[in-house]
């Protein structure tokens, strides 16, 4: 039987996601623990985005299929039990067996927060709050963020990687100030490539402080190349926060569109 | 200069609000960095709520006299620049001398926040969310809590104190689910007698898991002596949200008023 987990961790004392060895990941703590739970020899899991390491979760989703699968709402319990508290399963259910928690995903939504003011700043946030010295202006950074939206070629925004494409379509790229006055950049896209997330915000910090014109986004993108004038910003402002996938009986078929058109480096941050 | 501080702190890791020798408290971190940043032998702040140990702040108040005041909005920045981590200054501004941080306070804001069920477990928020195993009721809790609001003597609900009144005005105590499905209790009243907060919650934690019925409130009330059946919650999930005061021209009656009425033992949880 093939189940969807529904994870979310704090990125902050992991070595990102992917499992590596004597490292502390995400995805040993959890495969341990099904191992555990379930007795098995071994289990593998495969996620929607590999987060890097210090990137946090919300939505982190998860297939793994399992021959002799236990009652779902104890094996959330049992897990729980199980995993390190920085680690929580929110949710165990049957998933049809052409779900796949990486190639089915249609986009990846991550949320990026600044808090640019004393009055922002929260002790009890700041493991996924970054805090930023000076004021940011939120509409230079949503007049830059509107020149990135579309399909382009990201190369400017991605650590380049052998062999995979840099192409991907940003769906939404908006900044918003919450109740708090913490900034929250709301960033959705079919796939990212590595680091481009962070890429995207630092080029966007940069025009937020007004070093830079909003205009300089577009002139990044276009270069195509990566920059070393485009900072990457830190991981623990980045939260993972949902993953959208199709209807069940859409699945199988957005997974051959997904492998046609290109192997995602879902690899986020 | 009397100046009002508007303060954040992470309560994880102090020994409460109140300086006590060779502990780590909130008031002794903010004294010593004080007394560095304006090169003074001794500063001595009073605040609106003496938090216990592992409870947090997001609104506390201070007020502090300084004969020689530098320039506020370098104050704050040299200030966080001592502070550790988990203690921030938000604001500094000029007060009227009738300003007094404590017997001004008309009312006192504290939110308790609790994880009822796995959907709503955030490891991110961990530090400040208790975790309860078992799902509540939140209806019920609110028709119990309603049986509570009003002026009363809190006896039952407080930490007996020699000499102390346990007499207060609770203005509200309320439960509400956030967008994350976080179960909220807002809680607001004049002042709090010690352990207060912790054992409404405590209370109604049992109404909501339906160990007792919402009558049960006003029955503990009624007795007006401590009972160990109500039992005082983790601090973990409480903080000082807010602290309102009248408009500068009523300070100084305010403060005659708490003065003469009580000398309120705002020392919270």
């Amino acid at each position: 039987m093939r189940i969807r987990l529904d994870l979310a961790y704090d990125g902050t004392d992991f070595h990102g996601w992917a499992a590596q060895p004597r490292l502390r990941t995400v995805q040993g703590e959890l495969q341990t623990a099904l191992t555990t739970a379930l007795r098995l020899p071994s289990v593998d899991v495969v996620c929607a985005g590999r987060t890097d390491a210090g990137v946090h979760a919300r939505g982190q989703v998860v297939h793994v299929d399992i021959e002799e699968p236990p009652e779902l709402g104890s094996l959330v319990r049992r897990l729980n039990g199980i995993l390190p508290i920085d680690v929580r399963v929110r949710d165990a259910v049957e998933a049809p067996p052409s779900f796949d928690a990486r190639f089915g995903a249609l986009w990846r939504r991550y949320a990026y927060r600044i808090a640019d003011r004393p009055g922002a700043v929260d002790p009890l946030t700041r493991s996924h709050v970054l805090a930023w010295p000076r004021p940011l202006d939120e509409a230079a950074m949503n007049a830059g963020a509107l020149l990135l939206v579309g399909r382009h070629d990201f190369a400017s925004f991605c650590k380049p990687r052998a062999g995979a494409t840099t192409i991907r379509t940003l769906e939404q790229l908006t900044w918003a100030r919450d109740g708090a006055g913490v900034l929250v950049g709301t960033v959705v896209a079919d796939a990212f490539c590595h680091s481009m997330v962070r890429s995207l915000v630092g080029c966007l910090i940069a025009i937020g402080e007004g070093r830079q014109p909003p205009d300089w986004a577009e002139e990044i993108l276009r270069a195509a190349v990566r920059s070393s004038s485009v900072p990457v910003v830190h991981a623990h402002g980045l939260t993972l926060e949902e993953v959208g996938y199709p209807p069940d009986d859409e699945l199988a078929a957005r997974v051959v569109q997904t492998m046609a058109r290109r192997r995602p480096e879902e690899v986020s941050t």
